[in-house]
């Protein structure tokens, strides 16, 4: 074993630094409010050991952030890389109208960013969400990548994908646009302001998703790379067109970073009945939806008659 | 939007090959045999949503595979890269005795690697493990890194830890070891050999795991590490000793790459039922596992008496 980077038997120094880096997320894990397996196994074996109740479907996503991607490093820290990666990936569950249940982290790293403050982060994320991690995995990388796979629950055949839309159905968004993109923005101009925090430290719409499938939501996508390209996903998974009266512009981004920002994880909401997601969403607690247009037969997707651009962020891998 | 790396409005090009990288998956994932969801929905939504049958418990687990730490891009290639990521996560269910269930696969990665053929790795070792690909994730990354999440299923309450070892149990290994580290020397080296295919596609042991469990295992864990590193996890969770009486070698590996060389993914076996382990196993037409010493009250752990070097790989990320 001829490598730096792979040795059959390396120096104590290398293993005992790992070890106590598997101990101490474990530690960080165990005070965590939320661990309380039970009859489960959660971190420190070879895979974690969940019961999932009678009567549901399970829900299975992934997504990562990626150092200098996904989080300019110059102006965001390991804590919020943690944190945004778990954010990212339980929005799609909130997407899907189901609720968390469990969450494993797999962290990529290197010295040059703490891997405490990146647990600390995906923890905190996974504590707002009420989404535990479970397990995980740390390994060394020249980039740091972390991904979150997470999983959930929601009544057997309740899920809501983005194939269900149909003519006629009226689309909201869970709240106005561009916020996510003006903050990072302000970030690199080294301003303030509430976008900011935004950027850092989003928090994926569990609530109103849930409420929007009890309430007979026909399809849901969430504003993870622009309302462009998301809407585009749902309306060809769905074979149908949209027809855009407004596009809601948070306080302080402007009109191309509602439309095209992306990283808002505000969710679009289409169905037939506005009147019933209303109610749900204003019973729940949740800010008024927004009534963005209609789904129409298709499968043109305009803004105000004007096609609609599918801008968005995209990740150049060819 | 200043970026270079995150466009509020890129340009066409970089969407449209971003959308035809995520179609292309999809189609690779259609061909793949297993793809028959039935009620589940694989593949192209926010998350997939599965289906689990009754009496199950879900096992939960990630692992990595990083461009240059876990594969040696010089004698790997990105197929390779794909598979080894998802042969490692599927070896943790091995470990749990679960059956293969469902996986994601989150690919982040740069032009320098072809992500179609990571991705052709991935379905390949999916394919071959029974554990369906049913959703990911692919993003730029300066640094290629595969992760997989897979999911298994277990009757319920009968997941085989790390911490159920006792004294006097009897200590087996699937296989004899550091077959890939011997692989890994013989492609730097330029020459061929039956152990090249071991480190390149590793199998996990999913029937071997299967059969321990109902015969009555009561601790297993893989060798992905390497034996002392492994057995030292086992023997931690279990608060116990081991008494290791040989290290079987496998053909053309060294008495430290066995020891120390990790990714062999075999499995190391506890169990206070000998005979019935190795009948177990016979009636599955799995190889005769090697019996390689007992678990002792402990704490110490030893090799003919002496200390046992708690050898193996582990990452630096200090």
């Amino acid at each position: 074993m001829d490598s730096p980077k792979r040795d059959a038997v390396p120096p104590p120094g290398p293993i005992r630094r790992e070890l106590s880096i598997v101990d101490r997320i474990g530690e960080r894990l165990g005070r965590a409010r939320f661990c309380d397996p039970g009859a489960e196994r959660w971190f420190g074996d070879d895979a974690a050991v969940l019961v999932p109740p009678p009567g549901v479907d399970v829900v299975l996503c992934t997504d990562a952030a990626v150092e200098g991607v996904h989080a300019d490093m110059e102006h965001l820290d390991a804590f919020d890389l943690g944190w945004r990666a778990v954010a990212a990936t339980v929005s799609d569950l909130a997407a899907m109208g189901a609720d968390p249940w469990r969450l494993v982290l797999s962290v990529s790293t290197h010295a040059g960013v703490d891997v405490d403050q990146v647990v600390a982060g995906a923890v905190a994320a996974a504590e707002a969400a009420g989404c535990p991690i479970v397990g995980g995995d740390v390994t060394s990388s020249p980039t740091c990548v972390v991904v979150a796979a997470a999983t959930g629950l929601v009544p057997t055949g309740q899920a809501v994908g983005r194939d269900g839309a149909n003519a006629g159905d009226v689309l909201f968004v869970t709240g106005p646009l561009g916020g996510s993109a003006a903050g990072l923005r302000l970030l690199r101009a080294r301003r303030s302001g509430s976008a900011v925090d935004r950027h850092r430290r989003p928090r994926p719409l569990l609530v109103a998703g849930r409420l929007a499938r009890e309430a007979g939501a026909s399809a849901m996508i969430d504003v993870s790379d622009g309302l462009g390209l998301d809407l585009a996903r749902l309306a060809k998974a769905s074979g149908v067109g949209v027809a855009l009266e407004v596009v809601p512009v948070a306080a302080g981004a402007t009109h191309e970073e509602a439309l095209g920002g992306g990283e808002d994880y505000e969710l679009v909401i289409s169905t037939p009945d506005p009147d019933g997601l209303r109610r749900a969403l204003a019973r729940g607690g949740c800010p008024e939806p927004i009534e963005i247009g209609v789904v129409t037969v298709g499968p043109e997707r305009t803004l105000l008659g004007s096609p609609l651009d599918d801008a968005g962020f995209a990740h150049d891998v060819l």
